[in-house]
């Protein structure tokens, strides 16, 4: 019988990697269990902004294998009674404190359990660091085949964030920017469903410019906005080989509004106008 | 028999390491082939410069074990014609857009296909992020054993870039600086070829300062320029315990003149003087 | 019988990751032993501060399992007479320039070699990156079963540093600031055990002024900064959601008093006062 596959374990935080918290929590799992891929999601999220981490999970954890452990670690209430949580949803497991971080997961039939059991800890629990003395070791322990109700009781309930959906505005939606990435793109709340065999055409308008849609960043002219279903099935607003962050002035929070009816110019820099329908 | 051993992947991309596309394309790999051995070349390439990714694969597929798979992608032309493309080449292989990226291994001898078949890429293809929906699969496939002739038809030529290549202007080579590390090293486009076992003694001057040739950084003065051959077999501009980028005031593209004179001086601020020979 | 688990093999660098200088180090490794965790410590030191990256290795060494292989290389005199070592000490081995990286771990009962033996290196060695010809390739030999003794002849004595300790004063203890996490906790030279079970109340004076002991970040009210004992067994001075570096304006370097004597405020801005005892 072939051996079972070694286990993914993704590891999500806010501690950067000049530090050595990154390196000591994998240095914890690797004490626990030695066949595993260890992979980074990111670690440059925002210091202590839970937010963007779960944002970062909900992008990327699709894309891995079933079974696969994502342990998650941006935790300002490290030492506090904030619990600790095993979650199993949509066939992987989350490894991480109870404070919103796996909102995108908490869904019908997740199933989670508080993180107690003291077999599953570094024998000295830090009050500061439970990424390296708690979570990934627990993650450790996943991926040698402990079950997640091996760890505690169950949770019924866990905390979860407000989290950024857009609202019907005469005949519209407005949403927000969520994310902007390295190119400068903005990743809105609006889902793919809002467009996808859904009418159209369509305009967004963003920091009061009405943009165009279209498919991919090589459809606009060479430093234009447009807005397109981007990789993570949200609707985004990129600049073509530029940023859009910085050409709209947008930031996280920054609306964006997108109408059924289509936008009747293009140029770089169009004014709001009253649409006579 | 011994099992054959794992594969090792390595990704180059602009994407950085802030947002998750990096991890999105590994657990695309992972959810292919689980034993394999993951390498990040680097991920901060500028946004969208070719030239930048191609130098990194220049100097760093060498150090890697024959028949390693290399993906990089930067991207400008995701979503438009573009082509795919596996290359094989100096017993590596290589995964990504045709877009110039693997010009310095377009070399006599090399085999290279289109990645049209459909079975090697994700179900879902997006029209914005082909590393993760087709390069990384492709890169996952070969990892598990299928031959660059099954995904797709032979490609007779590649897009290939200007290679920056220095040229023979009186008695000396003159060429540029092609990347500047975070040492602040001058990497230019003039080969070691051009030193080694050539006559001499040489001298360099760059930016209007006259530098001595070196073995290595320490024979140089705390704090002083000289020009040596560097890790990648390229002549450098160094400067001991600092930076020849901030000292010298070069730039990507700032011209490098190597003469087979000796300068005369290795003051620090040496002004380019008339040269009796 | 089970085979051997693969070994580990971390890195510490000051290559930081734009350049790919680390992923040339693991490619040489990978070429000789394929079987075996790579994980980064940290690569951005600052570059030639060695003792930045000893003060790394010993926060992160602790977590890592038994016989795991630390590569470190921060090497301003690479190219010179300084020797290249292997050392073995607490059960964990170490390839670097014998510059004082490993000076944590040089402890009774380690035992140390010179990297000697041509058959460990690569064919080439450059001048400029010993990491890649010199320290990668040891790594890679170790972790395929080479033991320490075969690398080289015996050395006496290491390269040190001058190690930060602090000094007693007056009924307390006079320490630094050795490094600024990303968070911008301060970690000092002061180790925990001048505070676990030691008496106390204890405060602590950094930048003119006075504060409390507590045990987490969460027992501070939000935006005041406190001292606690940190995950790496040293008193740490942090600013619940924030950052004490800012706060306090403090820097390495920067003097930090721990006191027996309790601080009677809290306040954010407290002077140094008179204490009448």
């Amino acid at each position: 019988m072939a051996p079972p596959p070694v286990a993914v374990v993704t590891l999500t935080t806010d501690f950067g990697l000049r530090d050595s918290y990154v390196a000591e929590m994998k240095g914890a799992i690797l004490g626990i269990v030695r066949d595993v891929q260890l992979v980074d999601i990111t670690h440059d999220v925002a210091a202590h902004d839970v937010t963007e981490a779960a944002l970062a999970l909900e992008a990327a954890v699709p894309y891995f294998p079933p079974a696969t452990i994502h342990v998650a670690v941006v935790d300002p209430g490290v030492g506090t009674a904030r619990r600790g949580v095993v979650l199993e949803s949509r066939g992987h497991r989350f490894v991480g404190p109870d404070n919103g971080l796996f909102t995108p997961f908490v869904i019908d039939g997740a199933r989670a359990f508080e993180l107690r059991a003291p077999q599953y800890r570094l024998p000295d629990v830090s009050r500061t660091f439970h990424g390296r003395d708690v979570f990934g070791p627990a993650a450790g322990h996943l991926a040698r085949g402990v079950a997640v109700e091996a760890f505690g009781p169950p949770i019924a309930e866990l905390v979860t964030l407000r989290w950024p959906a857009p609202s019907a505005v005469g005949g519209g939606l407005v949403g927000e920017v969520v994310h902007i990435d390295r190119f400068g793109n903005l990743v809105t709340s609006i889902p793919a469903s809002a467009v996808s065999g859904n009418g159209g055409p369509f305009a967004v308008r963003v920091a009061a410019q009405w943009l165009p849609m279209v498919e991919t960043y090589a459809d606009l002219p060479r430093g234009r906005a447009g807005a397109l279903v981007g990789s993570r099935s949200r609707l985004e607003v990129a600049v073509r080989e530029g940023s859009a962050a910085r050409l709209l002035g947008a930031r996280r929070g920054t609306a964006v509004y997108l109408s059924q009816r289509r936008a009747t110019s293009t140029r770089k820099t169009t004014k709001p106008r009253r649409r006579t329908s």
